[in-house]
Parts: C-alpha cells; sequence; structure tokens
C-alpha cells in the first residue's frame, strides 16, 4: 500500500493533456486550484496507515495480501457496512469529496458483471478483470470510474444523436484492441487518477451494441484530454488566503475527459456488444454508488453541523432553543442518511462470484434522501451562520494596517473569540453551501449516481406493489372466502 | 410454546375488572369490539408455529429449550434484526398494532437494568427477574409493558402533583411485599395480558424514591382495574358489517388500567426505591421500543401502500404518472423508516449482562421519522382513495332491496372488479388514516414510547456537538498550527 | 331574507327519498346524524341576522334588495375578499364545513358562463339563468351545487365507459324539456338543499353532447334520490353523549344523489349539448371553489389551533418552548391559507357579464396548498393532544357511578381544570382530525373542488413558463445583441 | 426624477472611503466587482421613465409633484399593493437584489414612528422628518436603510457587550447635533446610495438610551467608511467573460459601514433618546420589509424558474412529466409567495399619520415562507440543471482554439441550440444558487428584515391564542351552559 506521499510522486510521472481555465496545465500536482483536491485523495492513503483506521481501510486482496479498501472488493455485508463507515469518517476528516469511491464500485460492479456475462455468453472478460484488478491492488492505483456520457439531447437515444459521439462508442474494432470516442462529463478525481475504468451510461438495446463498452486504461493514454470544470468560488484558491476559501486543505475536482480516438488493448477490455450486460453494470455501480452517499455525505454533513454549532457559539446564541432544536434537526437529518447507508449495506447479499451487492431497493432509498436532506441540512445552517456568511469582508480586509482594526472590532463576536476564528468558521460554512465544497455537498447529492428521477423510477419497480395490494386485499377481505373472513 | 388457540384459551380463566363504554364486560375474549385486538395477539402465537417464519420468532429460552421470540432477550445485532423484521411481517400480515412488543421490550429492559443495579447497589433483582423471566418463557404469555403514567400536570415533578397518585408509587412496605396506587395510560394489549410488568415513566431524584419502583403481577390481580379507551369508529364493530369496520379480522385496544392498592409480593419487584437506575430503565426501554416501530409501522405501511394502489387500480388511474409517483414517494418513505429499524439494530451493542440494546442515537432517529413519514404516507393515500373513501354508504345501503342496485351502478370502478371490492379497499384505507387502525398508524407512531419532543431531546443529548465542532475548527484551520494549516 | 328558523321549517315541507345506513328515513330535519350538518346549514342564515355580521353576510341581489350573500353575484374583488372573511368566520364559529358554498359557487360560475355562452351560440340560458337566480335570491335558498359525477373507470371518458350513466346525461330530449339519468357523488348537504343545481363535471368533446348539461330542480323532484355516505364515528351521534363526538353542535353531511330518469322543465335548463361551454362552466366553478377553502379552512384551522392550545394548557405544557414554537408554526401555516385566499380575491377580474372571477392561479395554488397544511396542521394537533386523545374513555365512564371517580381522577390534568372539560378538548380535536369533521378538514381539503393533480394541471398551464425563459434569456445574454448585454 | 444616467452621473461626485478586497477604491462606479450592483440600482430609476411601468413606480410625493415610489409615502392598501407589484417586476428584470427597499421602508418607517412619538412626547422629529423625505424626493435619492447592527454576543444586551460600540450608539450630545459611533452590518447597496438612515436595530430600554438614536447623514459624510462584503465567485467580474458570471449585467452588494465618531447635525436627528419607541420603529421597518420579500424574491424566483425550463429545453427533457411537475411546483411554491406579498398589502391599515402599514402577522407569514421557499426552488432548480451546472468548463476553454471545439462539441444538448446558449443558461442557474445572486435569493431571503426566529416570535405573539381557544372551548361544550349546547 502506497503512503499519501508515495501515492502524490507517482502521479508526477504521468503525462496530461489538462486544460484549466482555458490554459494548458502541465505541473498538475502543485496547480493551487488542484491542490486541495490531490490533498484529500492522498488522504484515502494516508488513512490505511493509520492504526486506528487499519481496520476500516485496510482488507485482503486476490491474493490474500494486505491492500487499500478502495481496491477491495466486496466479501460480506461486514466490508459493505465497513465501507460507509471509512467513507463518513473520511467525509469527517476532509470536509469534501475524496473521489475515490467511483473507481472502487466501478471495480466490483465489472468483477460480478464479466463473472456472469462470461458464464451466460462464454466471453473471456472476467480473467481479464482479475488480472487488472490485481495490478490496481498491487500498485494501489486511483481508478477513476467513468460512467457518465454527455448524452447530448436526453430524449434521444444513443444511436439517434445528431453527433454519434455524444455517447461513448467503439469506432474501430481492430485484432489487438478497439479504438473508441467520446466524452465522460463530471468526472470526480479524473486528474489524480492512474486509471481510467470506463463503463456504458445506461441500458443498451441491440441496435446500440457499439455503445456497449467498458475497458480500462491508463490515465495518460494517448488522445485522452482533461478539461477542467469550474467550481463557485474556484479562484479565491489563487489569492493565497487560507480563510476566505473556508478549507485551504482539501477539496475536489470534476473534468471532463475526452476520449478522442483512443486505442484499447484487449487486455483491458471488459465488455465490447455485450449490450444485454450493459443495464446489470450500471445498476450494479449505480447501486453500490448510491451507497456511498450514505457515508461520505454524513461525513460531510458532519463537519457542517459541527460548523454551525461552532458559528452560534462564537455568536453567543448556542444556548438559545431554536438554536438547539435546529442542531438536533440537522443531526436527526444526518443520521437518518447514515441509517440508509447501513441499512442497504447489512442487507445485501452475494452475488454468483462471491462478491456482495447492496439492498437495491434500500440503497436508491438512502440515495433518495441524499437528494434532499443534505439541502434542509445547509439551510439549516445558512440559518445558524447569519448574514455574516456572505458579507464578510476579506482576510485582506483584516489584516489591512488601517481597517484591519475595524474589522476586527467590530466583527467579534463572543468576546474571548479571535475575529479571525469567527470569520474562519464562517468561510468554511460558505464553503460547504455555496462554495467549492457546495458542489459535493449539494449538486453531487442531487446527481452524483444519478439524479433524482432515476432513483424515483428505481424505487417503483422494486417496491414489489403486487404484493402489497395482495397483503391489503387480505385484510379488506377482498376475497370472503379466505379463511380469517369466514368466521 | 402455545398455539394461538391455546393462549386464547389460556385467558378465558382469567378474571377480569373491566370497563367497555361505561358498562361491566365479563367474556372479554369475545366481545366484538375487543375480538379483533385479541385476534391480532393471537397472531404472534400462529406465526411461531409457521414453518417459513420459524427463523424470524422460535428463539432459545434461558435454559436453551424453543421460545416464541415475544418472550426472549437479544443475544446479538442479529436477534435485534431479527425483531424488526418479524415486527414488520406481523404488520403487514394484520394491519395494525399487534400489541406484544411492549412486553418483550419490557424484559429486556429489565434484564439488563436488575443486572447492573445489583452490581452497583448488592440488590437482589437480577436473579429474581430471570426466574420470572423463566416462568414467561415457560408459560409463554403475554406481558404488559406499563410505563406511562397519567402524569397530570406535565409542568409538575411526580412528588409536586396535587393528587400524588398521577405517578403510580409505593403506598405502603411490607415484609412480604409492596402495595403500590395509580394507573397507567394507553395500556396497550392490556386486556389480552397475562401479566404487567410495570415500570417508572422517568428518570426520578433521591426525593422522588417511592415513585421508582419496578415488577410484575399477574394481569387478573386483586386491585387492578381496566378501562377501555374508545377509538375512532370504535362502534362500528357492534354493526356485523365485515366491509364497513375495514379490517374485520384484527385490530387493538388501548385500557386505562388503575392500581387501586394492588399488593406485589417480594419475589415479583425489581426496583423499590432505587431511583438511580430509573433513568437507565426508562432509557433502555424506550430505546427498545423506538426501534420497535422501525418494523411494526413498517408493516402497517406495506398494507397501505398496498390499500391505495389497489384503490388506484379499482378507479382505473394506476397508470398516471402522478400515481406511481405517489406510490413510489409512500415506498421511499416507508422504506426510509425500516432502513433505521435495521441501522439501530445492527449498531447495537452488548450491555454488561450480555444482552444487546440498540444503538440509541439512531434508535431516537427511527421514532423521529416515525412521527413524521407515517402521515405523510397517510396523506398521500388519501390522495390516491378519493373523497369515495369518506362519503361511501353503508354495507347495508349496498345490500338493501331497493337502492342496493344503485350503490352498486353508481360505485363501480373499473369495469370488471365487483363494486364491494373496491369499496372493502377504501373501508380499508378509512380504517388506517381515519378509523380504528389509525390509533395504531397515526397516533401511536406520534406518541408511543415518547412523543417527539423526547427524541429531540435525545438526538441532542447524543448528537457529540463538541465532536462534530472540532471537525470544523480542524478543517477551517481555527488553530493554525495544525499540522495541515501551515504548509 | 330567512332566519335560521325559518330555513329549518322550509325544508320541512321537501319529500325526501332518503336512505341513512340502509333505512329509508323520513324526518330529516330530526335525524341525529343528519342534524348537526342542519344546524351548520342555519348558521349562514342566522350571520346574515347577526348585525356585527351584517357587512359580510348581506348583499345587494339583483332588484338592489338585500339579500343572503349565498345567493349573491360578486361584483368586486371587494365582494370577492369579503366571501373569503365570510367563510373563515362561519368555520371558526362551526368547526365544521357548512355546505352552503357549493351552491354560491354554482351561482356565479354559470351567471357568466350562460352570459358569454349565449353572445357566442344565440342560446336564451343568461335570462332563464337570471330568473332562476331572482327566484333563489327572493326565498333564500340552499343550492347544492352538483358537479362531480360517479365517473367509473377513469381511464375512459364519459361516453366509454361499460355504463354510459356513470356521468349523468340527458336520456331524452322532450319538446317541454329534458329528462336525465346518472347520479353525482360526495354532495355536501344535499338532504338540506332546496335546490339542486347540477353542472358537467369535466370540459367535454362534440361527440360527448349528451353530458353537457346544465340545470336546476327543487331538491324533492320525482327521480332524485338521496343515500347517506358514512362517516368516520357517524354513529356516535346516536349515543346521546355530547362529549364523545366533539361537536355536539355542528357537523357535515355528503350524499351520493341518484338522478333516475328525472324531468327537467325548459326553463330551469342552462345547458343542454353547448358542449364548447362546459370547460369554462368547470373551471370558473372550480376557481371559486379553490378560493373559498382559503376561507372556510382557515377557520377550522383556528378553531383546531385554538383546541390543540387548549390541551397544552390542561396538560401544563403551555409554557413548553416546543409547544409555544409548534403552535407559531400552526399559525403560519393556517395564516398562509388565509393569505391565498386573500390574495386570488383581490386580484380578480370582471368577466364580459360583469361578475368577478378570482384568479385562476392564485386560485389554484390556494387550493394545492389546501391538499397539504391541514394535514400538517392536524399532525401538530395530534402532537400537541398527546396520546389520550385516542385512548380517553367514554363520557359513561366518566359518570359511571362505580368507576367514574378513577377516571376523573386519573385523567386530571392541571388540578383546576375539570377532567370533563379535558376530555371535551380532546375529542374535538379527535373530531377534527380523526373524526366525523376531518372528512371536512382533511378529505375535503384534499379533494374538493377538484383533487391535487388537477390543480398541478391548472398551475403548470398558467404558469407562463415562456415568458419566464425569456426572463432567463435576456438576463443570461442568450442574445448576445440584447442592449445591455452589448456593453 | 433623475433618469439611470443622471443617476450614475450624481454618484460620482460622492467621496467614498472604500476598501474592496483589502484594497481602498476610489473609482467606486466603474469597479467590475460593484459595478452590476450600480446597474441593478439604476433600473429603478430607468422603470419609472418607462411609460408601461408609470402606474407602478411613479407616485405623488408630499407636494404633489410626481416622485420615484421609491421615494414615496404609501397612502393606501392599493399603494401597498403596488409596490409589491414593483419590486416583483425589478425582481424578473434584474434577477437580484435592487436594494433600493430598504430606503423606502425606512422612509414609511420613520414617517409615522416619529408622528406619534412626537404626539406622545412633544418631540419635534416628524417635521424635520417630513424637511428631509422633501428634500430625498425633490433630488429623487438613493437611501440605504442602515438597521443592522454589528451586535458581539447575542446573550448580551447592547450595553453589557465587552465593547460597547458593538451597538451604535450617541458618544456626544452636542448643541447642533450629535456623535455617533458604531457599524451596521450588511448594508445592501450602501455603496451606491446617496444618503444613510440609521435606525436602532431592536426594541431597547430606558437604560439603553444611548442606543436609541434614528438619524440621516449623507452617504460620503466624514467618519464613515465602507468596507465591501465577498460573495461567493466575486472575482469572476473581474475576468472579463459575460458568461461565467451567470448574470453579466446586475448584481448586488453589502458592506459594513463604520461609523468612526460621525457627527449628524440637528436637522438630521429622529429620535435621541427616546427609547420607547425603538420597538415600534423596528416592527414598522421590519413589517415593510418582510412584505417587500413577497415582491421581489417573487421576480428572482420567476427567472430561476424560467431558466430551470430552459435548462430542461437545451437538454431535451422539457417534456418529460416529472419536469413538468418540479416546474409546476416551483411555480406554486413561488405564487405562494406572492400570495402571501399581496396578501399583507390589502390587508393593511392606516396608522395615525394617515401612512398604511401591512398587516404584521401576514407580513411575517410572509417572510418566514420566504426563508424556506426560495430554498426548495433553488434545490429544484438544481435537480432541472443537472450536474453540468457545476463541471461546466469556462468560457476561455469554449473559445480555445485547440480544445473549444471539443468543449462545443460534447457539452451540446438539443442539436438546434448553441452550446454556448446552455452554457449561460447553466451559469445563470449557478449565480442565483451557488453564486453572486445566491446571496440574494438564498441568504437575503432567510436573514434579511429579520431572521428566521424573529418571525417565530411574532407569529406567535399576534396569532391570538386566547380567542382561538375560546372557540375551541364553545364547540367544545366546555361551558355547558352556552346556549347551543343546552339543547
Amino acid at each position: 500500500m502506497k503512503t499519501a506521499q508515495e501515492y502524490i510522486e507517482s502521479l508526477r510521472g504521468l503525462k496530461r493533456e489538462l486544460y484549466v481555465l482555458g490554459e494548458r496545465v502541465e505541473d498538475f500536482t502543485e496547480h493551487p486550484i488542484l491542490r486541495p483536491s490531490l490533498n484529500a485523495l492522498a488522504k484515502t492513503y494516508e488513512m490505511a496507515h493509520e492504526p486506528r483506521c487499519a481496520e476500516l481501510f485496510v482488507r485482503q486482496g486476490l491474493d490474500g495480501e494486505c491492500v487499500n479498501c478502495f481496491t477491495s472488493l466486496h466479501h460480506s455485508t461486514h466490508d459493505l457496512l465497513n465501507k460507509v463507515k471509512a467513507l463518513r469518517l473520511l467525509g469527517q476528516e476532509t470536509g469534501t469529496c475524496f473521489q475515490r469511491c467511483v473507481g472502487w464500485d466501478a471495480l466490483n460492479a465489472l468483477e460480478s458483471t464479466t463473472f456472469e456475462m462470461d458464464r451466460a455468453l462464454g466471453t473471456p472478460y472476467h480473467d481479464r478483470f482479475l488480472d487488472y484488478l490485481r495490478y490496481v491492488q498491487q500498485q494501489d492505483l486511483v481508478c477513476n470510474g467513468a460512467m457518465t456520457d454527455v448524452k447530448g439531447n436526453r430524449r434521444l437515444r444513443p444511436g439517434q444523436q445528431a453527433d454519434p459521439d455524444l455517447y461513448l462508442h467503439v469506432v474501430e474494432q481492430r485484432p489487438d484492441g478497439i479504438v473508441v470516442r467520446g466524452a465522460k462529463a463530471h468526472q470526480t478525481g479524473a486528474v489524480f487518477s492512474h486509471e481510467i475504468i470506463v463503463m456504458p451510461t445506461l441500458g443498451l438495446r441491440a441496435e446500440e451494441k457499439s455503445y456497449a463498452v467498458a475497458f480500462a486504461i491508463p490515465s495518460d493514454a494517448k488522445g485522452v484530454l482533461h478539461i477542467l470544470g469550474r467550481q463557485s468560488c474556484d479562484t479565491r484558491k489563487l489569492e493565497g488566503s487560507s480563510m476566505d476559501v473556508g478549507n485551504a486543505t482539501f477539496g475536489a475536482h470534476e473534468a471532463l475527459v475526452v476520449f478522442d480516438d483512443v486505442f484499447v488493448p484487449n487486455e483491458r477490455v471488459f465488455m465490447n456488444g455485450e449490450w444485454q450486460f450493459s443495464g446489470m453494470l450500471v445498476e450494479r455501480f449505480a447501486g453500490y454508488h448510491r451507497q456511498s452517499y450514505g457515508g461520505c455525505k454524513v461525513g460531510m454533513g458532519d463537519v457542517l453541523i459541527g460548523a454551525a454549532a461552532a458559528a452560534a457559539e462564537y455568536a453567543g446564541v448556542d444556548d438559545a432553543s431554536h438554536v438547539r432544536r435546529k442542531l438536533a434537526e440537522m443531526t436527526h437529518l444526518n443520521e437518518t442518511l447514515f441509517a440508509c447507508g447501513i441499512a442497504c449495506s447489512v442487507a445485501g447479499t452475494a452475488l454468483p462470484s462471491g462478491t456482495y451487492l447492496v439492498d437495491q431497493l434500500l440503497a436508491n432509498v438512502c440515495k433518495q434522501n441524499v437528494t434532499r436532506f443534505p439541502y434542509e441540512i445547509a439551510r439549516l445552517a445558512e440559518d445558524l451562520a447569519g448574514g455574516l456568511m456572505v458579507t464578510l469582508p476579506s482576510e485582506r480586509d483584516l489584516n489591512h494596517p488601517e481597517i484591519g482594526r475595524f474589522v476586527d472590532k467590530y466583527l467579534r463576536g463572543a468576546a474571548d473569540i479571535p475575529t479571525a476564528d469567527r470569520m474562519r468558521i464562517l468561510r468554511l460554512i460558505e464553503n460547504l453551501t455555496l462554495g467549492a465544497a457546495a458542489v459535493a455537498y449539494r449538486t453531487e447529492s442531487m446527481h452524483g449516481a444519478g439524479s433524482p428521477e432515476a432513483q424515483v423510477i428505481m424505487i417503483a419497480r422494486l417496491s414489489n406493489l403486487e404484493g402489497k395490494k395482495a397483503l391489503a386485499r387480505r385484510l379488506a377481505c377482498v376475497n370472503l372466502m379466505d379463511s380469517h373472513c369466514i368466521s
């Protein structure tokens, strides 16, 4: 298992065609807009070396050796449960998205899907995949799980788009591999990944075979292009103030990853035309990832609740009954999310390959709540923070030789708390509710692992309405011949 | 383990001073207002004899023999989880409260509390309690867990009330036992219990010693009086229509149980003045009972969702997109409750006696959601049911020689569904949302195991705000000396 | 204008084919299940004679004379606003539905629709209608506004039903009138109406001409049959207890009204085949009626908030901070409904006939909130009431010679409040949340004047999305040529 | 009445001690971070010259001449209603806070309060105030209404703070005027105001006399210092991209305004020690300002709904049923706010001075909803926008010679919509939900005119619980002697 430092160094050797705010960036591990994201990823390595965390972050690999959990398979509901706990802990430590779950979830989804696909169709993917997984475990790599296509006009299926490349597809079959073209959007953590694992974005039909493709490539493969997405307040990180950014250490990033006719060798191809298994792969990945949010977002919620409580304390209102009720409500909502994360884990079941999958109904329920409760927690945090959160002067004003004394004097809350500390806490709340981390806490909660409507559809499908109707009809004695209705 | 029939027969020998709607009732097992409640309780016996349910409903007793789960201790988180599953199943089967959980939860709370009390104070309660538990297991008894005092003026503590009896207390200490006076309110299932287990209703202070009392007595002990509470639509059960009651088979009841100077022999006294342990006993009982609702109410929710789906089908609107969304939302809310029930179970921990307790924070979160979601599920059910639910004529109108044909003709929905079936399903929804079962689905969800405010207080207490504040301060670099803030 | 007593006497002369719980009822003004409903209607007469209420309840009729407002047209937004205020006052006085708005709303909808229909099609309905209105005003009659057909299979249009009578339609055109067949469901106040005004239930198509029919008949016309709907707890009114019913004085009723080949003379026919105007009539009636709920339900809400506050006071908890917050929240929700009632009134506009119509968007917004907030107000009332609301013994238990003293002793709250008073207030809350008045406060709020989905459709249609999109595109400089985007 | 251009020029003559991001700014009307704010204010001048808007934006001044409505008094409920309509229109036009309401509301609150204060205490403030108002009307000035003190430790009253200046107070009484010290926080539009009107921030006590001070000064008075607050994404305005800012034309700003021993001449002092009237002044200002939000935030809501609808259209999903439902829900919530704004206006009443005040209960209800619904509208907008909103590359990436083609190709939605247009609309949604305008749409909705708890307190105080309890007791026959309870 790599240390955090070894991880960062391992990236330095990678080539990147990376654009940030319209400019080509070479030294991508040091760019101030990106560096907090790298720190968050590095934390996933660091935790595996902390003795107190070993139970959660170290697991057995394919060959029985110790591996970082983010490269492991889930062999039990205990593993699934530990995943949620590990993610909550990381969310607490970083206060942001640490960007390594998509790869983990992709590995687990591919393992069982290739197993069942091979069994059904006689394809050779599972062994290939295990070879790849062994490599990932041994090298302790970050894998970017690339599922979401850019999708163009949502009303149209992949093959119906004006531009066929709006869903990533195979444009050439070669003896030694395939050539693919397209783009994956919203790729969390892409810039700091060693590998990219590509999967289809939806269940496909026979006529959409060329879109049914899954594979892995090194993130610096030829033809791969990264274009960084803008986050709210992104350029504050360029100002050199550790205060104004709210969270100076940790952050996240998303990129548009373009595949401009990229070659994939056969040994890294895990699906190539088997459209029948595209839906299974998508649903399993989505299931794992909807579970993830019952951990990571809860950890971020812990930070936000703590920040709101600190802001209230610094303003001297922590004893007010409405403040205590609001903090209890935030905790209630946050723990409800955790409960859902736990529940879909322990209700998980073994798949034919032996790997465990979450309970899909409960995982969708978990994610659906994640599209709601963080927003209410954020609203309550903004309530407790007060208007000052968005009208605070800058750190440079606080430190200004002439006006700094006014800022210090007039923005003081409880007399014994330095004004700078109060400002820092308010900036952290801003970061999580409006700023760069709001992308992780709000938007990712909404759309990550599928937009809310995707869960509504799944919940409807898995709700067993017929069974429930039978319960009701029986109790209502719709069939009067039921024994309990006769007497 | 008794069969359902043996259980019913075992009650026949009991004396009862029971009043129903102002009249003394002797043959209490046959009273039409009460009988559905007995049926629901009997179902807890029946399930233990169904092979498909044995895993959930049969457990090992103190001496290793098979006992009905409702008399067992929880020896693992697996036991706790199975409890929630068993309760959901029973909720599905009966569509109401089956009234046997309070006793179960009381047994478990007393077991660990007496253990710790004896260890701390040298009292002799634990062995006494185990003897009692052995008796309960061997006889397979229903125990009424009697906690809630009538409380009088809530602003005043027990000893400050104008009438000292408004909290049950010891009025005489005798060599062979104690004499108690008071009343317990809202006693679910009391009339059909073999035993009453009395516990204090809140954490007590030194000067309130006489209220710190726990014990068990047979339900027909001298001085015990039952006065039945009225439920919405209670007298419909007297009309002889299986349709108009909504659920003709199953129901529940609550009684005011008066203790008019009742003698309790020493061997059944489990607390007598040890006020220091009253809070522990109350909290443990409440924790178990708050967990319970993550099972039983979910089962009732399944029935209500099914009934709403059937009503929509019978009206021909089951394909409408808004109908499908509302059913999915009801399922989502219902499964969120189940997730909370599961989570507080699997996060449970062993107490010193070896018995397992639920995770208290998550159990309170569970119950707090139970005070909200069933109301929204009911609202959506009423939406889908349509106004007809409350404007339906009676079964006698439907069967009337002259006007029956009009009722049949004009209240027909989908042409192939008999009007009577449609009416039955609508009456079941009425039963659950406005009628007798609404007491179980709404009011008990609100106030059972403690009113919402009780959970708010517990959530606030268990939320570890200081730990969360520390997380926030660290990320905000409130202490600039933290290593990650320096670089 | 009739007095309340004159109104009741005027009903005695009417014949009724009325069935209640499967029995023919002759003396319908004295039936204990129905009498509270008559009292509530009588209140609409009484108010017009109270000097303090004259401003709201007395208006000018067609010939300038004073008439009861419930028979008047709206000549200004001031009239519309006064309607909402009058309904709130009546809701406060009766604590239930007073059943006279449907007729009022029908009269106003027909006046303007017949005016525009005549102008467009040369039909003779408007003068006929004015003659009828003059008669209603002079006699001060209660009109049952009968719109809702029984509808059968909702997936099918009127003409497609297996039974053509599931929507009321003309079965014979005669020289002197028409013969109609069908049934109207959920007819609030029907039994105590002098007149029935029938309207179509939805916008119709050319091939559905026979369903496009509007007319008025005396409520005792030959072929009219009333079958009473069951309400929750209906038979408690037969027990003779003023306590157990919660609200002993006032109530409401709904009936299925069957039209078994009823003849309507030409002078009372206001639409006969003009399907093009059926939609206008339905929408206008619905608009007025959706406004109504911004008054009457607010008045009921006032009663429920007051009852919850009294219950809290009697339990000694009125000072608790969570209690005060919950009461404030209930008030907040209730006044939001009132705000919507006011707003759609003052934003009303004159129609071609000079009569004023509410603002349709805001009236639909009003009603949509009415489908939500009363449920939350009720939930909070049930929270404040405590479990005792559903476990109270009967009045007969309280008055029982032997056990009455226990009931009185143990259900006492604040020591200076008689137990009976506490029980009465709790029974009133039960009445409004689970009992007979819950039909008015919950179900009618949900489905009256159209189920929630009907408002969603109207809000979507009236939301002017294109205009809003234009605002957004302009600010986003989607067209860069906009002057403000160039500089 | 000034034109927009005249307004901007009139500012150029003003001195400013203004700091932006730690730097002194001289040419404050041209600073790119501030300019959009100036544009929004200028719009309030422009509208008064648009013939189509004259009815809303032009009113009669004290001497009967035409004045901009923002300097006028409310002489009727019609005026109050027109205020709300005008603010909605401006919200639609600017998509942000236009910053001129605080001054308007301050003028109206001071007019009636000084009138009543003079009458009660014989003070000379009302005539002084009218002279000042005449000046404001004639010069058509922007007045910054400065109420919110920085407040320090909220648990302590003004005089108890460690630093007495944390509430603005009089530090010297001179024959010709007073000298004040302190600071006002969150001052919306302060930099572009001609005048500052200072008021106390809460109801004061006798011992807090020196804090009971109200006055007006020119915004460039000696000793006045402006320190700009940071908004989310503020520095994007420095990048020169009209796309990335979302709303390139309009914005708002808030400043900390420091009063460093500022002299106020007697003729501009409107309260000086009359603590008895501080509460009245605060409540009236708050009432007017809580009404305002029922207009301006609705206008912003219109923009956000339109932007979300456009985003859905550009993605090709505008026909999806869940999309249409969400847009209808957003409209429903937004119009509910408008309904509250209308209602508190038309329910307004005349004060002794003849000026009209809003209905305080409904105004507080309005504002309380404003603390909730915009958050839910924003959440739904983020749902409809999709994740792309926060992962979009910059405009410079789109225009980049090498990678621009990839951005254009892969971020295309509906084929006929230019990618740039789609990006612009998404940036507008980002602006309103996470960016600079979120300060106006979220935080100001939460805390402007008082935080949510302030409204809860007012609603509780104005809810007439005793009257409501009397309604309930009467219906429940708590006093059996009531005439309707006897029969």
